[in-house]
């Protein structure tokens, strides 16, 4: 089974779309983007479309690529200080200069909705915040709809990175399952993903996963983004074959990906309503 | 080779009360205890005593079993706000009816040696503290002297608790090795034991690791205390026959515990070096 992740993005879009005009109050998500590469701007268009179609505006603050730590921190306050700004994200990555923890530290968790200050993830791991990291609400919102319990499985996560692999792997330190977490220096995946009742994959390594690496009948999440070198595609962790040895397979294109992009707005409307209530 | 856990922690004592001494400033431990269990009151003689030792006063805040959950957190925030008080900390386990997380929030970064706040673990787990957890210290501490790297490693943590599994699975998750975390609901440890370079035990369970389930030559810390039935002595997690099969085995008691006893100690030297500084 291979899971559309458009279509599930497309019903969340529906009932957040009333949630935005019920809550009655203009919310605004702002985007600090510092110079500009292929994923990111991809991900950034989605954004602004998805905000447009629930009514969240979306405003971009595009900033140079030789930007310092300083000022990019300055800048971030000023966005954050503004009350319109119901959110704050910063594009990532940031150029190699930039301090990246502590440019997303200058975010308040109350207008945090990708997660990633220290703050926001101290009170995730601690199971104290309201929301949580889009990547954990995508892959959360695919296993409940298709009656996927982790309970007692073996879960393995490849990719220790910010966005993908340690947000997924703090949530399922909470859950009722058994987690393997890998990164760039385990040299042999294989004994691991051959073990392995569910994989949730964000290395951003093209054809990592090979079908001869996993069992028959595994549940696969792709949520691991990379471009591919002679076309500039984008393309997943998973050799496409990978799909054909699941019982569930979800592509990071068309799957993943406008999850990931809807539980950010839900986040800010999670985030809007506890600032009302305040 | 099996670890003398005191006389790696009489070194850190030895330079601990040199540092005390040239901070030039009275530091003093506040304790919140709330009713009183065998554990607790056990760890709560060592800090004493090794406070003692190294220069720091302790401040113990007894409480009645039965306060409630706001009662507790302004007795806390009280103790926080005391100049005096250079760290604050809370015995645990506390009673059901308190809500252990929120109390341990009330703490601030600056004055929280044990780590235990959603805001020192949100520090920690993006790498921005100047401290570490105690057992992730006493744990690192073992590691280096003995040079035990866990590069490449299959590196398994048993146990998801608050004091010991946790935090050392979110120090492990930065580090260059495989994670592999299990918890109450892994009905079969073998097939992890038996794959694992390392294993860390904090579970509680006495016996839990018995000789057959590890391979001959791995490194074992166990960090799980509990309360044996009949006799109510102290016990660790690992049959004493793991001892044998592992290369190097570090017991709980006279092992880990004195070493974390240490290094809450340390940290609150850190903490306030790190306050004279502001």
């Amino acid at each position: 089974m291979i899971i559309d992740g458009k279509k599930l993005a497309e019903e969340i879009k529906e009932s957040l779309k009333e949630e935005v005009a019920r809550l009655g109050k203009k919310l605004r998500l702002a985007v600090i983007q510092v110079g500009a590469n292929l994923v990111s701007e991809k991900f950034l268009e989605q954004k602004k479309k998805f905000g447009g179609a629930v009514g969240v505006d979306v405003r971009v603050y595009q900033l140079p690529e030789d930007i310092s730590t300083n000022t990019l921190r300055k800048k971030l306050a000023e966005a954050v200080h503004i009350k319109q700004n119901s959110g704050v994200i910063v594009q990532l990555p940031l150029p190699k200069q930039i301090q990246t923890q502590y440019i997303l530290d200058g975010i308040v968790p109350e207008k945090d909705p990708d997660m990633l200050s220290s703050k926001s993830i101290g009170l995730f791991a601690t199971g104290r915040s309201s929301a949580m990291p889009p990547v954990v609400g995508a892959v959360k919102y695919i296993f409940e709809k298709y009656n996927i319990d982790v309970k007692g499985k073996n879960v393995l996560v490849v990719g220790a990175g910010r966005l993908v692999g340690k947000p997924l792997a703090l949530w399922l330190l909470q859950q009722d399952c058994a987690l393997v977490a890998l990164n760039k220096h385990t040299s042999d995946l294989a004994p691991f993903t051959l073990n392995a009742d569910i994989i949730i994959s964000g290395a951003g390594a093209p054809g990592l996963i090979q079908p001869d690496m996993v069992k028959s009948g595994v549940v696969v999440i792709d949520a691991g983004t990379s471009e591919s070198a002679p076309n500039g595609h984008l393309v997943g962790d998973c050799d496409p074959r990978v799909a054909e040895k699941s019982s569930f397979f979800t592509p990071v294109l068309g799957g993943v990906g406008p999850l990931v992009v809807a539980k950010l707005f839900q986040n800010i409307v999670v985030l809007a309503r506890k600032q009302s209530k305040l």
